[in-house]
């Protein structure tokens, strides 16, 4: 319970009306915040994460330090600089020689910032096996080898952890569906791929799920940007990239690798996550804040106002034991905002459950989540 | 197919140069259109009504004029004025000695406009048989009798149309449960009550909507406004009010009443409809456009425009043959936008069909209707 | 200057973090503050304050209490419903037999409100005298007598500030030009007319103006509304109604009425302020709050912040000392927003001043008052 | 005259009704239109250009595609990239030993686009003569000589048009003043120095204006961006970047460096726009078009409206034969909108002449232009 003294509460109201103030002012036209939020989780941070990205170091079209620029207004907590290893599409200008460069210069960009930036590379062959990113690199140079697979195993050998990149992609899956060659199970087999992209750039797969749930690999969303990201995803109409929600101990590197290594990731693509039931459900769970519950004059409709603290709208369907006054069985809470449900509970209660699938959550191909929301009547 | 000829090709250019400056001019901050539309059927006009409305002649706060207004800036194709028939909460200032004075109000002020006014009142009584609105009167007067079934003969015997109202409404219903007395089943049984509210103000009620299912009634939504649309609902940030849709034969108040008595007719709220399948499903096919359905590059995935003419935003889930590159089963087709769907047919087709579950549409409670989009692939 | 403990700080920045959030949820799509806002002035509450309203109790189209919710959303101190005396549109209807009604209604509408309402009404002639609001009255139906002059006496006899309205009225002024008939002078003269609108609904009138001038009546701006102000005024894309800002020694009926007795007024209509220099000119000083002021780097030039923290957009025409880095000599303040200028001070200075004519303020036609900013540079 | 058959109004209503869905599908918040906007004045295209853009191959921060993109986004039709010649802010890793390569690279990514892209580079180097862009270059390596004068006369030889960068730069003009050097005076006397920047990014410089006058030099406004167009000038809230107007005799580079030698140029920044008079006087007039002009009822007063087809709103200050019943002597009308002004012209005419002073154009330091716009009653 928080006590203020007067003194303190007329400061507080002097912020409060300069912070009204302030942001009116700063946003005279009332835009989008594109910050990209999602809440802690019990014993995890949810960390914002990209790990595909590309500059001009290999086919992207802006300097690294734009990377981060976008990356810190996006709200993210780590990013991977994942320029192509092999192919170097500005070479003529850009020689690198040196293939750490692009993650040298992202560093130096990020320094005084709270970004993690990890070292990556995207290891770019045709298929099998396909592009795949490893990162928590220490020397790209040495996965520059002609042998993909002996690639692999040079990044794993630096302690990477490597990921699958767009295996629904249709320039090496004609039919867009992502299925596991010989190379890929033994890749896997040997340890030397951890993840898969289930999401990438404005793709989802639900071939790429079933793959990850099957091989117990990290499920990975990504924005695979190569031009601009407020053009790409269209930020100033409220639209965002995709990525990665890492569940991690602490917020760190480190914590990051620990937890690319556990499993705990989610990705996102729009309204859509994606991940095991284990590490969504959480997510959601906190996304969705009961901030009042008052019985309505005389009657047994109990209003609710949950409020989603998360970037994503939610698509619910009520599968809990009371029906709503306000609405069917299938509702929408709109992101970063409040929405009222009436519920008819018949009798009074002090505290009572909602209890909803999430549609927008998908924990494997077809198959959405429970939550529980745990409300007390004030 | 269109073809035009280069003069026409440029005047059609300066014509549209002129739009998109007019559209832009007009709106040069880019507002929202709160102009609710949804389109027609095979058979039928889809006519946007409002059957529930109070003015200052009940409990109402404006004079009949602003309601006029309202509607048109909604693009409304019918309102009934339904002043309290019984309680006159400005009766100390507007007496009101003929009951038909709102309904003459506004009828004069839509007089050289589109809008149809049906005559109207609402019979207000204490449960049972509670509220209920009667259109399509002759003289309002004669309904203001003491007996309240007599009310609902007197209004039957002009040939009115009558629908429960908010059955739902805590006031008459500590539970917000519809459910039917002996009376109500008596005035359904004597045909002297013919619809019901299943959406009233901000509620929706799956009860009210199994005894519209069970007793042939119509299904009914308004917007029972006593203060300012606009306020109400939110109107400057993108709300709308509830409604009925009517499908009717002609855009007349004929057509309407012989819609009302055949029950064809959806209800609206935010962005759910409600309404008996064989009505909601075409309007739900006709919103959705198919615009472009294009193979992409050498692939078996066909990127399909779907353009959603209608003022809600469709949440759908697929259960066709195919899934998505772009989106897991459950999907959000905006209000008045476009999205692409890129779908995976596994092989190369030169049409193909998009098999949905619609989920804001309830057909009964807790059931949704299946829609099917033809794709011819261009 | 303010010192913070950590614990404090932490606090506030838990409470900045909820504001962010409410701000953001109760605006989710980023609408345009519609409260109208103007910062006290030395000695005097600048108060906010609408003296021409109509209702359905003359010729307008709403209930008193709907003009208390717009007076109330606009953020006014003060509103007089002035329905037309002897002209009763909705007669037929609203017989009205105590004119005294529509003050009632509306006082009882803004109960537990800060709103003051101000009983008054429009005295509606032929020309001459035209139209009149007599407000502070306190019974109307003493000043519904034939002889316009005698319905003034019987005003002014209950101790009513009367002003003239809109002189400038085309169905009354066929050229739109304002001006003073024998009957008017002898008004004046006899203390009975001791305001005049200088801005009536979309109106303006440079004539009025000098009229107020020349004859020491208080400068009036009303909204004159019949319909609604949302509508009227465009208020979803951030317009406002015009009004008359009262410079008050307290906030209170009494207050209000001896500034106008002492002509302490200004009249807005969209982003121009009119009024006596001695009035206008602290607005103008009090909306132009300078938040920083830093020299750039090894520089002569010094970067200003000024923060407007008023409704209206300041243009203003820099006659001081010193030109601008970033302005030529004519420039715009944003409402409620902050613009930086930088200034070329040639030498660096600890404080100076800022010197504009405020063009958007007019204190006679085709005048516009200096004003100066104080500068205190950090 | 428009004569359509019916059946071709048809068809235009059909397109009609489909732009009016495109345009606000495409749209579906409403946003902000980036396109910038200028008319064409008679004789002369009035042709929007940035001559003054940075990239990676200096010390900018995107690929030059990216520069293509934003003026393509922006609508302008020329643009140079003027990467810095000696200095290499990435030349560890963009070494660039073709100094012509940015504009190559450039010229690539415009293919196919209507895009002219002119060859340039900025010559940069410490004061005098401080920087200065040498455009329509053919080949920037010979330029890349000691002398800073050589280099000039390097350009000169090429038939390059030179223009000084920036004169206001408190980095090389601590009080922020330009001025002229012996240096400059002597490469004015050369012909070696055409232009002067009177506006370099988020500057204005008065000093700048009148050494431009006073020498016969081109007005140049400049973005002088090395960031992202969208951020630096805050794009999604309807920012622009500051560029230069040049009046052509045709649509292509040799019309557009013939007009920058007959110094036929209008700088650009904000709502200002800065140019002599015959140059910037057109452009205004050509901006306001008279829509309509209506008597109001029997009145002498006659409603005009104004539609402002430019990228800029105009702060005009009224200088003609009559007052305005809606607006004081200085109105604004604001870009892309049509603003009415209800004009007392005492007596009814057929046609009559608006003056205004246009204060937010500067023609000299602290001088506005007059422009007038020819009213046809209709």
């Amino acid at each position: 319970m928080l006590i203020l003294s007067l003194k303190l509460m007329k400061k507080l109201f002097f912020l409060y009306s300069m912070l009204l103030f302030v942001v009116s002012s700063v946003f005279p036209h009332g835009p989008h915040d594109r910050k990209i939020s999602f809440p802690d989780v019990p014993g995890y941070y949810t960390l914002k994460c990209d790990f595909h990205i590309h500059t001009v170091f290999s086919d992207g079209n802006v300097w690294p330090s734009i990377r981060v620029e976008e990356a810190l207004r996006d709200n993210l907590d780590a990013i991977s600089i994942t320029d192509h290893l092999e192919e170097l599409k500005h070479g003529a200008d850009i020689p690198m020689p040196d293939r750490n460069r692009s993650h040298v210069v992202a560093t130096a960009a990020a320094k005084g910032t709270d970004l993690i930036v990890v070292q990556g590379s995207e290891i770019t062959r045709s298929m099998p096996p396909g592009h795949a990113n490893a990162i928590f690199l220490t020397d790209t140079n040495k996965v520059l080898v002609d042998d993909p697979i002996e690639a692999y195993r040079a990044a794993n050998k630096q302690g990477a952890f490597i990921f699958w990149n767009h295996p629904m992609w249709i320039s090496q899956a004609r039919d867009g569906i992502a299925w596991l060659t010989v190379t890929h199970k033994q890749l896997i087999k040997e340890g030397l791929m951890q993840g898969i992209e289930v999401v990438n750039e404005t793709t989802y797969s639900d071939e790429a799920l079933q793959i990850a749930l099957d091989n117990n690999l990290a499920i990975i969303g990504t924005s695979d940007i190569h031009g601009l990201i407020d053009w790409q995803y269209d930020v100033p109409n409220g639209g965002h990239r995709p990525l990665t929600l890492v569940l991690a101990k602490e917020r760190s590197a480190e914590s990051i690798h620990e937890a690319l290594l556990d499993r705990r990731t989610v990705a996102l693509i729009n309204d859509t996550l994606v991940g095991r039931s284990e590490h969504v459900t959480p997510i959601v769970e906190a996304s969705l804040v009961p901030v009042s519950a008052v019985y309505r004059k005389k009657s047994t409709v109990v209003s609710v106002v949950l409020r989603n603290v998360s970037t994503v709208s939610y698509t619910l369907e009520n599968i809990g034991d009371y029906n709503f006054q306000t609405h069917s069985d299938v509702i929408t809470l709109k992101a970063m905002a409040d929405t009222e449900l009436q519920v008819k509970t018949l009798e009074r209660k002090s505290n009572f459950n909602l209890k909803f699938r999430a549609l927008n959550v998908v924990t494997s191909p077809g198959e959405h989540p429970e939550v529980i929301i745990k409300i007390t009547v004030i």
